[in-house]
Parts: C-alpha cells; sequence; structure tokens
C-alpha cells in the first residue's frame, strides 16, 4: 500500500464475514496554520474509478485526481456553490483520456460512445441526469443544467421540466441551451479505440466458441432428448442451463478490464455553508449493448447528496463506481447516504458495503461484486475549545470504500495548498468481489475571517 | 365515491395534519366456495393511473382493467410464474386507446411516442426496463424480454447483460430478440392526436404571453437597474424570480389533464406459490421533451416486487402512477415495498404516503405532490383452524392509495369469476396533492386441490 503524507496509522479492523476483509487507514490532516487563499473554505473528494488500477498507470491516475481536486477547490475559493465546484471537478476527470469518462469512453457494440453522468444537490436536493448520450465532450455539464434549468420551476403551459434525458433527446437539449456539440470522432482516443479492437477480436473469438459449444450440445441433445431446461419466465430454452452461455471455456476471451477502460469517475464537495454536492460520470462497459444505461444515470445510484435537516444530523454526499448493474440493484449510493446518519461513520460504511452490497439479497447470484464509493459527511460543530473562542467549524469525514482491486482518489480543503491522492488497494490475499477495503480521514474547516 | 359489490364499511381516518384526509375502504373478498376453475391460484390488482378519472369515461377505464386481471389470471391458472402474469395484465393494459401506455401514449414535443416501463420478479430479484422506446407496440414485454435474458448469466465474453435499454438502442434490441417493430403511426389514436394538437395550441399560446412578459420585464428592468436575480447554480438570470418563468398569467393555457392521457398503468401480481412480480408502463407526460425519461423505467420508483426473506416476513409487490418526476425523487416503489414490513400494512402504507410522499423533504418545493400506488404483501398461513386442517394459505392484503383527483383500479383471484373495478376518489373537500385516499382488502387464497 503506497503512503501519504497524512496517512497516520493503518489499522486492520476485525472481520464480520470470513469472506470479508477491511482495513482502516486513518488520513489525518495536518493542523495547518496556513494563510488562507481565498474567500471560501471547503472541502472535496474525487476517485477516478473503482477496477483495476495498473502501477504503470498510476501517475497518470494520480494525476488527473490532483487536477480535478484543484478544479473543485478553485471553483469554491471564488465563491461558488457545491454544484459548481463539483461539476468543476468531474469535467477535468471527464477530459481526461485515461479515465472511462467524456473523451476515452469506452466504445460501445457499434463502436460509439455513449455517457452517462448525473449530479445532485444536497440543498435544493434537486437531481439532473443524462443516459446514453453521444456527441457531448462533458456529459455532467448536461446534468448540471438540467438540474439548473430543473430549479427555476415549472417550464411554459405548467409543464414539469425534465430531470433525466436519454439519447437523441438529451443531445438536442443539451444544444438547446448553448452547451457545444462535439464533432465525431474527437471523443475517441488512441486507447479506447485500440481497446474496442482488442474486444472486438475477443468477442469475436469467444462467439465462434460458443457457437461450436451449442452446435456440439444441439448434436448431444437430439441423442439425449428430455435433458432440456427450458426458461421458465420466457419459455425458452435456457442457456444457463449450459453453463453461462458458452461456459468457462470461453473466459479466456473476457474483455480487458484495464482500469482506464473500465470504471465511473466521481466527485463529492462540501462548500463553506456546509452544502454538499455529488456527481457522477461514466462511459459505461466496454461493448455494451447501444442505448445501456448504467447507475452513473440512476437516481440514488450514481450518486447521492443531501444537506442535514430535520431527520438528519450529518449533511451527506456519495459518489458510486464500478459494475453498474450492482451498484443499480442496491441503490447503493443513497443506501451509504442513509447509513451515514448513524454515529459511527467508518463502521456504517463498512457495514452497508458487507450487507447491504456484497451481501445483499439483489446480488445473491453474483460470482463477485464490484464496486465502489466515495463518501462524505459533515457537520457544524465549535472547533477545539482550547484553540478558538466558539469559531463557527465544520467538521468532514470523509471515506472510499471498494469491493474492487484497487480504487484511486484524491481529495483537498481549500486550506490546503495541494490535493493528495492515493491508490487504496486491497489488502494481499483479499480476492476482489468478495472483500472490502475501506479507508478515509477526518478534515476540520474553519470559517474564514470576514 | 362508488361501491363495489364485496366493499364492507367505509371508516374515516383521523388526520395526521390538518392538510392530509385519509379515507378507509375495508374491501372483503366474499368466503366461496366456489370450485376452482384451473390448477393454478394467484390474485392481481391492477390500475389505470392515478389522476382524474371523468364519470363519462368511468365505464371504459373499469373496463379495460377487468379484461387486463383477467389475461393475468388465465396465465396464472395456466400455469405460468407471476412475471408472466403481471405481463399479460400490463399488455391488455396498454393496448387499451384510453390509457396513457402502448397504443395511445401522449406525444412529446415533435409529436412522437416514445414509452417508459420496466418489471420486477420478487423471487429472483431480477429487474428489465426500457425508457424513450419508440416503435414497439408493448413496451412491457420488452422490459420483460430483458429481464429473462438477464437471468440467463452473463454474454459471450463475459459481458454483463443489459437490464435498462433506452431509445433507439432499446428498440434495435427488442426487434433483434424477436419482437416485432410497430409501424409508424400506428399507435397515435385519435384521442390522442386531438390532445395532441390541442396541448400543441395552449403552449403556443402560454409561450407568447411569456415572450411578451419578458419583453414587459425587459423594459422594466432597463428602468429599474439592480433589481436582477441570478441563478446562484449556472449564473443565468433566474426566471424562477419571475414568477415561475411567465408566472400565473399563463397558467389558462396548462396542458390538459384528461384522464386518459395523463398517467402510467400498472399491475402487482403473486403466484400460487407466494411469489410476486410488478410492472408499470408509461407514454409520459403531455409533450413531455423527446428523451425524457419518467419513473416508470426508474429502479426503485415505478415498480418493486421482493419475495419474503431473511429479514422480510413478507412478499411484496407495488406499481406507481402519476407525476413520474415526483415518484422518482421519493423512490417511492421501494419506500412503500419496505414500509409494508411492519404489522399494519394500511396504516405503514397511509404514513409513506403521507411522510415519504406529500410530506417529503425531496418535495419540499412542490405546490402539489400527485402519485398513486397499488400495493400488495402476500405471507403463508394456515386457515381458519374451524375450517381447514392445516392446509396451507396465502393471505394477501392489498392497498390502493392516491394523492390525485382519482385513481382507477381492478383486482381478481383465480378463485373468483370475474373482476372488481373501482374509480376511487378523494373524499369531498380533500385537496388533490395534499390529500391522500386509501383503500383496500384482504383475499384468502387456498392451495388447489393436487
Amino acid at each position: 500500500m503506497i503512503m501519504e503524507k497524512g496517512i497516520s496509522s493503518v489499522e486492520v479492523l476485525p472481520s464480520k464475514s470470513s469472506q470479508v476483509t477491511a482495513v482502516k487507514v486513518v488520513v489525518k490532516e495536518p493542523e495547518t496554520k496556513q494563510t488562507q487563499r481565498g474567500k471560501r473554505v471547503g472541502f472535496v473528494l474525487v476517485h477516478a474509478g473503482a477496477g483495476y488500477h495498473s502501477e504503470s498507470k498510476a501517475k497518470e491516475y494520480k494525476h488527473v485526481c490532483k487536477r480535478a481536486c484543484q478544479k473543485a477547490i478553485e471553483k469554491l475559493q471564488a465563491g461558488a456553490l457545491a454544484t459548481d465546484a463539483v461539476t468543476a471537478a468531474l469535467i477535468e476527470l471527464e477530459d481526461s483520456p485515461f479515465t472511462n469518462a467524456g473523451m476515452g469512453s469506452n466504445l460501445n457494440l457499434l463502436g460509439e460512445i455513449e455517457c452517462d453522468a448525473s449530479i445532485m444537490d444536497g440543498k435544493s436536493l434537486n437531481f439532473g441526469a443524462v443516459g446514453a448520450l453521444s456527441g457531448i465532450k462533458n456529459p455532467v455539464s448536461v446534468a448540471n443544467r438540467l438540474l439548473c434549468e430543473g430549479q427555476k420551476g415549472k417550464l411554459s403551459a405548467g409543464r414539469i421540466p425534465p430531470c433525466f434525458l436519454v439519447g437523441e433527446g438529451a443531445f438536442r437539449w443539451a444544444v438547446d441551451h448553448g452547451i457545444p456539440a462535439c464533432p465525431p470522432g474527437i471523443m475517441a482516443t488512441r486507447f479506447s479505440l485500440a481497446a474496442f479492437k482488442r474486444n472486438k477480436r475477443k468477442l469475436e473469438l469467444a462467439e465462434k466458441v460458443e457457437t461450436d459449444l451449442i452446435q456440439l450440445k444441439k448434436r448431444r441433445q437430439s441423442s439425449e432428448k428430455g435433458s432440456r431446461v427450458m426458461c421458465r419466465t420466457c419459455g425458452r430454452p435456457s442457456k444457463a442451463s449450459d453453463g453461462s452461455r458458452g461456459g468457462d471455456q470461453i473466459e479466456l476471451y473476457s474483455l480487458e478490464n484495464d482500469s482506464g477502460t473500465l470504471d465511473t469517475v466521481g466527485a463529492v464537495v462540501v462548500d463553506q455553508e456546509g452544502n454538499v454536492a455529488a456527481a457522477v460520470s461514466s462511459g459505461g462497459l466496454a461493448l455494451k449493448h447501444p442505448g445501456r444505461v448504467g447507475q452513473a444515470a440512476l437516481y440514488g445510484c450514481g450518486c447521492w447528496a443531501e444537506n442535514t435537516g430535520a431527520h438528519t444530523p450529518y449533511s451527506t454526499a456519495v459518489s458510486t463506481s464500478g459494475c453498474g448493474e450492482h451498484l443499480v440493484r442496491t441503490i447503493l449510493a443513497r443506501e451509504c447516504s442513509c447509513a451515514l446518519q448513524t454515529e459511527d461513520a467508518h463502521q456504517a460504511l463498512l457495514e452497508t458495503m458487507q450487507n447491504k452490497f456484497i451481501g445483499s439479497p439483489f446480488l445473491a447470484n453474483e460470482d463477485g461484486v464490484l464496486g465502489g464509493v466515495i463518501v462524505l459527511r459533515s457537520c457544524r460543530c465549535s472547533a477545539e475549545p482550547e484553540l478558538s473562542q466558539e469559531k463557527p467549524t465544520l467538521l468532514v469525514e470523509f471515506l472510499w470504500s471498494h469491493t474492487t482491486e484497487s480504487m484511486c482518489v484524491g481529495y483537498m480543503s481549500a486550506q490546503d495548498g495541494k490535493a493528495k491522492t492515493h491508490i487504496s488497494r486491497l489488502p494481499p490475499g483479499a480476492v476482489a468481489g468478495q472483500s472490502v477495503a475501506i479507508e478515509g480521514g477526518v478534515c476540520r474547516l474553519e470559517s474564514p475571517e470576514s
């Protein structure tokens, strides 16, 4: 595990289940006496995907996380709200050719890029999302604009403004609202095109093996009649009974899971006033079916942000990453947000990842459950009594957790000179999809001098 | 309120808030000694939308609900599972020109039909959904096929099968999986085309008034500088500060809310084995933006089905209807399902509608919160001891609840000769969007003679 400046202790937590391992890294912000650089304070935590981040590309991932943090903090220092800051971080992450979002996204079966993105504002609780969107360089900017337009009230003739648009309609709406179209061919990069070609070749080989197997089985079945298993829902022959549509024999041809082409990016932000925002953006799975929409576009699944309220002592913000279908079926972002209202944030997140994700009855038939989250929660409190005279302070707890091999994160507060980045990895011996890594820290934000 | 055969009492519940009125109608299944008509038993509850159902069209709505119930029961009697039965009910509801789903759906701004639909299987907890789908007569059949294909395990080369497809990609997938394309122009009906023309005219008038108002305000602003309010998120001039983008002056031109063109349809089913399924289908809002996806396509929002499990004493199934954006932001289907795990189903649903829907902090800025749900929950129990010798029985509790003027429902058990239908209305004096009506009943299903 790579140790970052500021990481003060590593603690192995007792496992709740023999299949689950948890590592806690307590990251403490240095007690800086730095002069504040701007008028505002705040905190940002970003991720460049939960998946597998090779050591060889670690530098690139960390670099883009660092830049994304800086963009968000610049916005906060300029007086922007949390939604603006989180959008700025996402745009930086989308623009990187190394992440699977915006520029350099995975290509679908037809060789096209279709992106999902969403944003949530903890103050208004408004949400904006786009799904299967092509031809726009920064999908998050369309999601943010939908959120913003939704806050303006009803449209003419009493029509309710949309919060979720997909496909060609989403593209048209974006262009009509002044977001420039991106010329075709710009968003695919050298890396994503090369990965597409390799994956297409693997798919062809896998399908050839599958076809051969089906023919072999047909010949067998004609001699051993009566053993055919039908799908109980549609009544057609069940491929599952043949062992996962082709079975283990074609696992050799499984698609690449290079971290650069695997996962979603996201960010969570809290601004000086304690308002939180969260956003997420994804190019989706490699060779996905055109029109497939994953968790990054779906309410409750991709991101969640909720300011403190009558029944919620903490403001919470969550952004997820990983296998879209797993994150959707567990509504993981909202589940984490709800759990974070209990006292011990670390324990709450760990239990959520263990019981509501890996152990979820909604994913009981999955071989491995792959995902990651970044979360923050904040509450107002007075600073340590001996150091202040009741100056209001924002206590921010931030965590990341994943069941994938690794997850790349970055974080920064407006008081910091630069962002910290970290590639979190499962501990040695832990099995991806069955084990949880969890790390995080605490940051205390003082109000700026007026 | 129209009294149906079998309704035995009407009870006004004490209101939790001065704004909320609740009416409870206890519907008791007659204690039939009917011979069973088929091999299987089960129960279905359907709805043809929560909105406003005029008395003049009541007969049509009730008729289609009746047919939908019969289709589902026929499937159950033929030995089909809950997912097949619920799909059969939905196809009947979609095929009616009076409902806003499938045939006769609302037209969008461009005069096209784009449908949303989803289905959930309580046994496998699998989900299938389509959004903004054009050119397919029965969107629910595509959602069901996605669910079925998803149950077969991974695709070739280890690809995860999609559970949610939108737009052109969803259409292509459907056709590739043998679901016939519907020729253009077939799905729009005389009613939906006439409503589109009237709505378009109203929109043009509303927009003309709005343009005039903006020009008037511009002239005013140039003489009273400094009073301009900017949107805090995007920095552009806020239309909200002008009073809802044109304000009260254009409310005269609000779009029609004829029940036939307003709402979603849906169904919930429990089969003999206690497996539940739920489905929902919608043409969406009149003159919606192309690509807009509403609750009918969204996981947790449009429908929910969950068999009894380790932590869930009851099997539950829910289908929602109403204003898509309100149902999405409250994740209402799943919220109802969770609430139904407490002892008193009626009280649990009432509190959910009051506190998690009308009183939801996620809808705090809405003038009125419009929606409806049908729910069922079932558990195994022995029948009344004096009437049986421990013959296993399925106890089914079913309820409908709405904040809209009315909601049309139908229900039937496999033991019944025909379906019962009912148009539930808010009690006199109750305000749509602020009051809750809730009604329902109990049905005991005995296992068939083997």
